[in-house]
């Protein structure tokens, strides 16, 4: 099976987004072993967009429109797609009282722009989409499927992995050669330094083991290529066991697994508990604990201590120890850390203090010094770490370090 | 003028790469006055290279090829333009110098596969490429330019600003025309109850006016086209002074200034210190606050109560409250933003309780609802909201409309 891609927006051609659609959508395809030989962006113009669709659809199977489905007139994929079709559009009864419970639900009525996204081309069914208000489309017609999805990623990506794969994969039946693929995530070891480890890996043909570097951590990516998903899981195992044997604990995880899920996992399987003091990452340590749903089973408490006064009043951190060293020294994170942790009747506490940038160095003390406490059962150490990149960069590197730490220790209290 | 972009790359294809040299390539294409009404991506394949470059030469007058000039069996640009144009390619002395002197400074001598990097088509020239081992081309035929940069960023920005764009404009001469836009970011207002208030406005040709829809705001765009950029400007504004007469308060920023960095300016210039407590945004909004920098003038205080315990510790919020009405109610909002203000010393207050989901939703607590308080001088206001979407997208909306209606209320403070 073919299939093309035709994104469709202004905003592409000039640049003003970047498509990251595009690549999910590649991603997706390739793993389900669907070719993709031509993908091609085009404005917010009739013409253009209908000339477009029509050579994809002249060439390919399956043809993918991204975006173009919102309320507005600039959003021209629902009618484009029926003329090139030659159908006309029905309103979806079902659609129509989707968007009706929706507004009613925040005490409104659906304006009547907003109805044309229950609009639907003859014998074509909507994708639901449970992100946002415009409905996916998925049209048969004369031996061709076009498919279309709005293109904000957040509703994007949950449509193509809910509804659009499982109807290509019942479509392609069982004929199809599959693409596979592992990722093996790995924190604590940069690529320069894991790279050499693996190298004569790296040069197979099937499977293949590719590394990408990320802002905070590298994944190794194995991928295989076989008649069905179990043969090349097959290809897939014995090498992301050796990479896992070369590099050790410093893998955390497979695929989309992030470090907090990896993190909240371990705390609930031990029956420990986290607290969080803050002081430059504002947050965002708990904002990632947080964002693990169930998270609540280990994580009750955390402050961010911005301020000198808030360190001193919440956390008890003494005024002499904040003039003395600073409010960026071993000190001050080894007291956020205890304390937090006392103070919230939790297992383990973390502090972070630091210069997330691009003002506050000093003398001693550059833009990136990070110092981050870590209270356990077994006593509190504190590591300092100078990290790169912009305040940003700086702050998720250090949230990231803390949630390392973190797993380490909770990995060496199973052994111990 | 009209360009194309042909990117070429089989990794393209498989998704394994976002195409980011597209975006940078059309923006500084648009800043020119360049027009791009078509993109394409294209494997790495002779006859879908060769159809994909013949069609961008029908339709436009420049075409730019990214990617495919690296020295390997896979890399084709070189050729297929050469066979496109006609013409046949010839060794470039300068360049096999240059190669060497690049290969001899790391004590080796230039592999044969590599010197293929020094055919540049009859009648064209290299493009410099300090940042690798690729030059670019730039070959002029039958009155239509044919562009080839590499595709690895490091190599193809500097490319383009250096030795593409110089030459285009050259090549446009006096008669090239400017495209600016600017936009206004609107919060609290949604695209379809925007939309309706500016229809008429939508219409026109220069400059244009377009709704971004954006994950938590709506972003209208104005564009104009224009001989220079002082004449585009005049055209933008009198647009934008509409826009903004007829969405009101809701417009509160232009271009990259994003809704935390409008409040922490607010803040300051009103001398005002803001303080915040957060259960299911567990941090996000003091992290949000901290992410711009200087915000220690304006925020000193933030605690993430997510557990009740946390809530009536470390705010004091009465056991009976929490069990009479729930963490997520009204009554709770309203003491978390209370205390937190007093506790923290702060004139502002933030309290949020809700439920992100996926889980917690109880009998009449949809997944979704928000109680977002909000203490100040002139008492405490509490707002019930129930936002769409995932777990994140609720937990980013509530932070998005807990800043919001703390610039509101900086807003009044400055009327009153």
């Amino acid at each position: 099976m073919i299939a093309e891609v035709v994104s469709i927006g202004t905003e592409l051609l000039l640049g003003q987004i970047v498509d990251t659609d595009a690549a999910f959508l590649a991603r997706a395809l390739s793993d389900a072993g669907v070719s993709v030989f031509h993908r091609t962006t085009v404005g917010d113009n009739v013409e253009r967009m209908a000339a477009t669709l029509r050579q994809a659809l002249g060439r390919a199977d399956i043809v993918f429109c991204v975006g173009g489905l919102g309320p507005t007139v600039d959003d021209l994929t629902r009618t484009v797609i029926a003329d090139e079709l030659g159908v006309g559009l029905r309103r979806d009864e079902g659609l129509v009282a989707g968007l009706a419970a929706r507004y009613a639900a925040r005490g409104r009525t659906v304006p009547e722009t907003v109805l044309v996204q229950a609009d639907v081309p003859e014998g074509g069914e909507p994708l639901a989409n449970p992100h946002g208000t415009a409905p996916g489309l998925w049209v048969e017609s004369g031996g061709k499927v076009v498919v279309a999805c709005p293109g904000p990623p957040a509703e994007f990506e949950p449509m193509v992995l809910e509804q659009v794969m499982p109807r290509l994969r019942a479509r392609l039946g069982v004929s199809a050669q599959v693409i596979r693929s592992k990722v093996l995530r790995v924190v604590g070891m940069g690529e320069a330094e894991a790279e050499p480890l693996l190298r004569d890996l790296m040069e197979g043909g099937n499977p293949t083991l590719a590394p990408y570097a990320k802002p905070a951590e590298v994944h190794f990516r194995i991928t295989a290529k076989a008649p069905d998903a179990a043969v090349a899981d097959a290809l897939i195992a014995p090498l992301a066991e050796q990479v896992r044997s070369r590099l050790g604990k410093v893998v955390y995880a497979e695929d989309t697994v992030d470090l907090e899920t990896v993190v909240v996992g371990l705390l609930r399987d031990r029956g420990r508990r986290v607290a969080t003091a803050e002081s430059c990452t504002g947050g965002l340590l708990s904002g990632r604990i947080t964002a693990v749903p169930g998270s609540s089973e280990v994580f009750g408490t955390g402050v961010t201590t911005y301020a000198n006064s808030a360190k001193r009043r919440l956390l008890q951190v003494p005024s002499a120890v904040l003039s003395e060293y600073g409010a960026v020294s071993e000190p001050v994170a080894h007291a956020m850390a205890a304390r937090i942790r006392e103070l919230a009747g939790a297992d383990y506490g973390i502090g972070i203090t630091g210069i997330a940038g691009p003002g506050g160095a000093t003398e001693g003390k550059p833009v990136g010094l990070v110092y981050i406490g870590l209270a356990g059962p077994s006593g509190v150490s504190v590591a300092r770490h100078v990290f790169g990149g912009s305040r940003d960069m700086v702050r998720l590197r250090a949230t990231q370090a803390a949630l390392a730490a973190l797993r380490m220790a909770l990995l060496s209290e199973a052994e111990a």
